[in-house]
């Protein structure tokens, strides 16, 4: 892309109703856009970040073995009445009536759409074990929406639910949840650490929020320090190997790691002073198994091998895509701008013309600019009549983790200067080796 | 995918609330479920072909040189207040209030939307020409919903926006989504004819509507015969290019072609009586020039090179991204079941295993699931223990255009089946060979 020919609105002011960094970076950098209280126009910039992530969580959700489909965001209010929810929601649930008179609500969740959907079509214990997921605009009416997209009033959710015959089949689809997580938030650039859960009125053990680590986190978190070490990485796994999911849920579950709902003060004073940590967390996902709470309200069962009918098993399992962008930034920043993770920033490279419309600068940016283009890459090409400071601080605000720099003098000695955002360090050295070196870098995601 | 850990629940029976045949397909091929009145639910098979779809548009949005961004769906009624719309829209605006008692809408378009995101950081004509666009789900709330996606509540929808300095400028913008419109739609395998459009209350003679010829259509349609022989094909373009865009404008709006709105009875019968037709349509885009009326009312001014400031010349152009499913399945469908084009369908090839459990055939099978996706296309094995004849019902009802039918007779001649659902011819080949004749046909596209 050309700057040139790109709507990238950035704001030299901070906006004085952002309170925390990832909400001031998203608004400087032309990302979003308030458009009403706790909902946001996603602008080109953002919106491709958004993108990439929701592509990153289909893709690990499908490589997990769930399926994708996509439910309306108006739903029925007939289905929570059935299900015993409408009337305890309360006021974040927006309702509204349509032109018949009808009561409709914007969905918040959807564990009835999904249970319908399953009891509708679905009756044999031989069509399980089933995870059925979406990723979709959600709506919650938060009295006080605040940080951005971080606690949004609309919001990118992905909202999975399995269906199995047996608690202990339920409980390897838990883990395998657990498993795509990891996977999807290091691809994203982030560890996020998972912490026993409150699971509220349904009770059980089974529900584990996944944290961001980040100092403007809403939730003080408690954990071993040794927690911190565990990386997912590369490894090969099984999805539908039980033992496998089961190892990997006990490696990443087994060290102490809570919110303030469900710290133990006793539990956490035992370990060594040296390994005990308290820090403050984003919530950006949790997985839950709640057994057979909606498929007897709603009446899911599917016949067993012996002829009878039983309700379902079900969990359910979220990732919180638009605020991932906030969590994000919020991990990974410092005080020029964003640095974004390779794995998720909006254009793998940018290209700053230190002296637009001088031939020999001109030729050499389009030469890179093709190049880059033609190995897969997208490139961000600043070809602006700006100063060089001007375009400098737009490539370190909306945070490209490489950027190559082109000016009359390096071309006479042959050479380009390639900058990594995060470590602030350059090289100079010839296009076609700046080239290579950032190709190698994507390709070895 | 194997289709025994795929979820798709194909009906026998005709639903009873099905008029047309599009929406009967798409309800027996397990492709929606009905949530409520027009709105739907889309199932794994629907969600694909959609994502399919919205790729394209996207794809052939961007080439055009249009930016995507996303609006959120809910909207305050401030915006509409100003623009004067609020009071008029009528009862298909969906209205709700917050629990703080604002009054808020569901977006069914968004002029105002986008021209906010304009007039807040455009200021010169130097960031012009500017076309954004999203693909986002929309509300109207219709008396009588009705044809499945064809005409339903809640939808998808491609709406673009283009600002410029000039009249001659919005018109090459105009004149540039028609292109990009003709192109996208022929990648889905349709044939679109722009029609001449009523302009409504605005007025003027810019605006065309894309119409699919189909009996099932709503609107009555007049066109010279000779209209349907133009193809755009694979010619390269240059959006940029006035001159080549306005010459893509001419060829394909020369000829006589209306809606019975515009229809004008006199022009019409002028033409060689064996070049008329009256036939029926589906609209599936519409592109609109509308000058200075939102620029004017919302305050989307510029700064002229002589420091003067001037409204914006604006334009709104749609593609109905649901409603295409209907649209194709209306245009490409036998008395069996639907026929993909090549270009959207939801997988490349279905394999049926004719003797699920046989050694031989379940190798056979699997190695061609292999060989196909190791081409980067996505197969769709059959490997359900059902009789031959349910299986091949099921893959001619969700109409993949290529099947490859696998059984122990065959393989002990070194063959299998390859079958085009189009023209439901077969031919026996040895199983690399069919593959390698799959592969072409997609690398084709």
């Amino acid at each position: 892309m050309r700057l040139s020919r790109y709507f990238l609105p950035v704001l030299k002011e901070t906006p004085a109703e952002a309170q925390i960094v990832s909400h001031r970076y998203m608004l400087r950098a032309g990302m979003i856009k308030q458009a009403s209280a706790g909902i946001y126009s996603w602008l080109p910039l953002g919106f491709k970040v958004l993108r990439k992530l929701e592509n990153i969580v289909h893709e690990e959700q499908v490589r997990a073995g769930h399926i994708p489909m996509l439910m309306p965001t108006l739903q029925s209010a007939d289905l929570w009445r059935e299900s015993g929810r409408y009337d305890g929601y309360g006021e974040e649930m927006l309702r509204m009536q349509d032109r018949h008179g009808r009561d409709m609500l914007f969905s918040p969740t959807a564990e009835e759409m999904f249970t319908d959907v399953f009891r509708s079509h679905v009756k044999s214990y031989k069509d399980l074990p089933l995870t059925l997921y979406q990723i979709q605009w959600k709506f919650r009416d938060e009295i006080r929406p605040r940080f951005g997209v971080m606690r949004g009033r609309e919001f990118l959710m992905k909202d999975g639910y399995n269906f199995d015959l047996t608690k202990e089949d339920a409980l390897h689809a838990y883990n395998r949840h657990l498993v795509s997580y990891l996977r999807t938030y290091e691809r994203m650039g982030l560890q996020a650490i998972p912490m026993r859960a409150d699971s509220g009125p349904i009770g059980g053990d089974y529900t584990h929020e996944f944290l961001v680590l980040a100092e403007t986190g809403e939730s003080e978190v408690f954990y071993d320090a040794e927690i911190t070490d565990l990386k997912f990485g590369n490894r090969e796994i099984d999805f539908d190997s039980v033992e496998q999911c089961q190892a990997v849920l006990e490696e990443f579950t087994s060290r102490y790691a809570r919110t303030d709902e469900t710290h133990d003060e006793a539990v956490f004073n035992a370990l060594p002073e040296e390994r005990r940590r308290v820090a403050r967390g984003i919530e950006v996902g949790q997985i839950f198994y709640f057994g057979t709470q909606y498929s007897e309200a709603l009446g899911a069962t599917v016949q067993t091998p012996d002829g009878s009918s039983v309700p379902v098993h079900m969990g359910s399992h979220g990732i919180g895509v638009s605020r991932l962008l906030g969590a994000i930034i919020e991990a990974s920043h410092d005080d020029k701008g964003i640095i974004w993770p390779e794995g998720v920033t909006p254009f793998h490279c940018g290209i700053v013309n230190l002296k637009q419309g001088d031939d020999e600068a001109d030729a050499a940016c389009e030469a890179l600019y093709k190049s880059l283009t033609a190995l897969g890459l997208e490139p961000l090409y600043d070809d602006r009549n700006e100063r060089a400071g001007g375009k400098f601080a737009t490539m370190d605000l909306i945070g490209l983790p490489w950027r190559i720099t082109v000016g009359p003098r390096g071309l006479k000695n042959g050479v380009v200067e390639l900058t990594c955002r995060r470590t602030g360090e350059s090289e100079e050295l010839p296009p076609e080796q700046a080239v290579e070196k950032v190709a190698a870098i994507y390709a070895g995601l």
